[in-house]
């Protein structure tokens, strides 16, 4: 049965990809554990690109309209997706949200996952790229430990540098372990909250969306 | 088919209960988010508890072998259940890992689940009491965004609170999130790292093991 909902899932993914293509739609599937700093990382986003980027905003949460609260502040438009039970989003629920939110064509669409590092792994949402987040608070051996999401990811922010000089957390070996299970992986070091490395996660935006 | 799933994971969590309570055994549901900081927790209880009561560890994690070691190394039998794809511990893992580790009698067993604010909320182990941990490097509204881990749990325990000077986090406003989905929820505040608070956390055991 579990295949049966995942192939399923894959269909209904593939037609949100073209979709997306069609229109020119940069769509980005965000994840990680509950507390990296998604929300805070698109709203720093939503600001810094002010006019260069335009840019919508799915949210996804098992309960409360916050995110959405907080991103609608930060100036971009939004669709929350509220999974009750549920542990990830699915790929009818994004194309039911942007149908509804409507993103402009040659705009970004960031797909704010439900905190959880397991089961949006098995989910294709029709992304074109899939970014992990972590945050330097959180151990090294994540990716290790959590090898299935590290691996579907095509790029890893790693977040809340400024945190470094408080903290054991080793960098380097944190890579090094999200390299063993995904030797493709890039990485950002970046710090939403003091700014720091944000330039590249922005410069990145600004390639992928081919500008 | 979740009901049934559900329904059949609840009759083996009560026998799992009735087996514990047999031995006298003091069963903990360990949840949180993904890098809050179980095992730690975990290797200075260990420590702290010393020969005064006895503990042994069953570990969940997707993949590695990893927490199992640091158990070892912090001197507690441990049983390391690795669920793949899995994203939670249910009773019957817990019951084959519990008949092999044959914790002592009038011991504590800490079950330490998959790192996941979601799944496991809704799978009983057996446990006398389920603890949540959260870390203050994560958002205040965790209780409001993950409500059923919250609302299921006994106790809260927060953790990394030597890092509160560098953050921004409102700790009276994460509890009153935290009561606003439990009104029955306490809470230990604690660092791991610095010890402050440990002795509440030990103290509680010791209350619940009724020594």
């Amino acid at each position: 049965m579990e295949t049966d909902i995942l192939q399923k899932n894959n269909l209904l993914a593939q037609r949100n990809r073209g979709w997306f293509e069609a229109k020119g739609i940069l769509a980005l599937n965000l994840v990680s554990s509950p507390g990296s700093g998604k929300t805070s990382l698109l709203e720093r986003t939503i600001r810094e690109l002010g006019g260069r980027l335009p840019v919508a905003v799915i949210e996804g949460d098992q309960q409360t309209m916050n995110d959405a609260n907080r991103i609608q502040q930060a100036g971009a438009p939004v669709v929350q997706v509220n999974t009750g039970n549920g542990c990830h989003l699915d790929a009818d629920m994004v194309h039911r949200a942007f149908r509804e939110l409507n993103p402009a064509e040659d705009s970004v669409l960031m797909i704010e996952n439900v905190g959880n590092l397991v089961c949006p792994s098995l989910f294709d949402l029709g992304e074109a790229k899939r970014v992990v987040i972590m945050s330097v608070t959180e151990g090294e051996d994540k990716p290790l430990k959590y090898p299935n999401m590290f691996r579907s990811a095509d790029i890893c922010v790693i977040n809340k540098i400024d945190l470094l000089p408080y903290l054991d957390f080793d960098l380097p070996k944190a890579k090094e372990y999200a390299l063993q299970v995904n030797h493709h992986l890039t990485f950002i070091d970046l710090s939403v909250k003091s700014g720091e490395g944000f330039e590249n996660w922005i410069n990145w935006l600004m390639e992928q969306a081919g500008k």
